[in-house]
This record gives C-alpha cells, structure tokens and sequence, in this order.
C-alpha cells in the first residue's frame, strides 16, 4: 500500500508532469491492423515509426485500495483521413470504471462494451468523462496541430485487456471529412460473441 | 452498475460542471469547533452564516467497481487568521485512496493518518495529488480572492468518515501570517488513540 501522499504538477504547455514514476511511448509500428488504411499505414511506418502517444504513470500499485493515475498525451497527425489514436483497451478487471479530465487539446473518447453497445464524447479543456465499469476506451486526437492531455484515474488493480481490441478492433472510427469530424464504422470490427 | 458512459464541462469561471448530479452547499455554521479562533467564528456566523465550500457530484453509485468524482469549490476567507476549509474527513472505508487534480486557485490540502503523520502539499492550477488509503483530507483556500477549484475521484464504495475529524479535528492548521501561510498546530487536536 503507498505510505506516503505525493504530488506532481501537470506541466504548461507540455502536459508533462514534473513527476512520474512511469514513462511509455507507443509507436505507430504498435498499432498493427488498427487504422483503416492499412497502405496509408504501412507507408507511415515505413517513412518514420513516429511517436503516436505518450502515457506519464503516477506511482501504481496493483491493489484496489489504491487509484492508478497518470496522463495521456495523443500526438496530432492523421493515418490516410483517420486521426492518430491510443491503441485503446478493456480493462482486465471488466467491472472497473475510469475517470478522464482533459487539460488541453481537442479530441474524442471512443467507448464500446462487450455488448457492441458504443459511445462517443468530444474531450476538450474542461471536460470530465465518466467511463462506467465494463467499456473499452479509447482516446482520438481530433486537432490538426496540439496535443490532447488528458488525466485519468482508475482502481489501482484494474489492469488492461489490450488484446480483445488488438484481435477485434472497435466497432467505431474517428475519421476526418474536410474541416469535420466523422464517426464511421469500422469494416473490420469483429463482435465479441463471434469468434475473432 | 453505471450503464452508460456520460461527461460534464467544468465551466470557466465559476469551476461549476454543466451537469451534475447531487450539490452540496456547506455554511460556517457547520463548522462548530473546527476553527482555532471560536470567538472570530462565532461572531461570522452571526454577522452572516455564508457558504464556505461547495461540492458538485457527478452520479455517484455505492460500488466499489466505480468511481465517486466531482469538483470541490472553496471559497477564499478567514475567520481570524485561519483561512476557509472543507470539513475534512477519512474514508468510512478507510483503507481507499482519493485522487485530486487543481482545476484554478491556490490552496493547500492538509492530510493526516490514524497514527498521527501529518503531511501538506500545495495546490495551483495542474498540481495532481495522490491522496493514499487511510488518510484524511481537508482542503484549504489560501488565496486572498478567487476560489479554489478541486476535481476528485476515489472508488464508489468508500464513504465519508466525519466524525472522527468533528471529534479530533486536524493536527495541524492552515493560518495566514502576514503574505505568509503557515501550518500550525491545532492546539484542540486529540490524537486517535487517545479517547475524544
């Protein structure tokens, strides 16, 4: 259990914390399979496997007495007409809830429970999302040049169920259309009660 | 169990959400006994019994698979020389931890465990703190003018413990001296192992 309290400060304009106790960074090579363009993205990667998110994790400790916590920062760009995006996850204790606070940037949480039911909520500075027990999420940045940070808080032994939406992908696309924002679906989605 | 994911806008600049499911509004006169200058609280509260902190719940569910979350608002004041605070409290589930992200003001939350260890941290706009299970938490405005605005998170199931701090009170205060602010002792404090 942690002991002590501890605090960190959510740096400007970065959306670094000044503190953190785990850094991750996802490449465009990680997201295999999940942009709808597969030639756009294999082009991509080729010409540069850029840094698409960024997670800073505050001290975690796999107990539900404690709170995992961090920020997520979504780089701006685009795969063919579809945004950069986090891989996106269920977590592996289904029945855990997130909480997400945007601090900057414009954006979009895409949801879906194991149902097929979805959702959709634009992020943008001031925002609180509420993501109830049992739907994967998933954070789209929609701007063409600012990051999206976003802090999140879940129950400390929650954990993540990466691979259902690796093998099935989300029912739901954000994709550009000119100066807007498209929800489409995704050809590839695959429900869960069919076998992936 | 939450059935769908829903989200608020935390307003500028009032740090009021657009939405919201249970409001609080706590007086002076419910702070009997909290404050060290009981003539300068006595006398307020007959001048004008005024809000000192106000607390918007987003839909809150008695269940550890969620996540109880709002936004906490102090006013800024003194009574005396010690500036206006939330009444404080441990979890009635005591072993939970609570999340805290400063929305704007500038304050301090002044948090102590059953043993007596005392800690403080400061709170601006982007400071995160993590509040870790069994310690009491109390936020304090420390500004001369504006409000300070809080967004929390702690698991849905864990509760409010008051009157252990209404008995006890805090071990330590928070008191303006001069431009300074100081943490002093509560020279009411009653340790928990000793009876209140």
């Amino acid at each position: 259990m942690i002991e002590r309290p501890f605090a960190c400060i959510v740096q400007k304009p970065t959306g670094i914390p000044d503190r953190y106790d785990n850094h991750i960074e996802r490449r465009l090579s990680s997201m295999t399979g999940q942009f709808r363009d597969h030639q756009a993205y294999e082009k991509l990667v080729q010409q540069s496997d850029r840094v698409i998110y960024e997670v800073y994790e505050g001290r975690r400790v796999d107990d539900q007495r404690e709170l995992a916590h961090g920020v997520s920062i979504v780089k701006p760009g685009k795969v063919g007409d579809e945004f950069f995006m986090t891989k996106g996850h269920f977590h592996a204790v289904l029945e855990t809830a997130e909480l997400y606070y945007c601090i900057q940037g414009e954006g979009m949480i895409v949801m879906e429970n194991p149902e097929g039911d979805w959702a959709a909520e634009r992020m943008s500075a001031g925002v609180v999302l509420y993501v109830p027990p049992r739907w994967a999420h998933r954070s789209v940045n929609t701007h063409p040049h600012d990051e999206l940070v976003v802090l999140f808080a879940y129950r400390g032994d929650a954990g993540h169920d990466y691979q259902s939406i690796e093998r099935r992908g989300f029912r739901k696309l954000v994709v550009a259309a000119g100066e807007r924002t498209e929800i489409v679906d995704n050809p590839r989605w695959i429900p869960l009660h069919q076998p992936a």
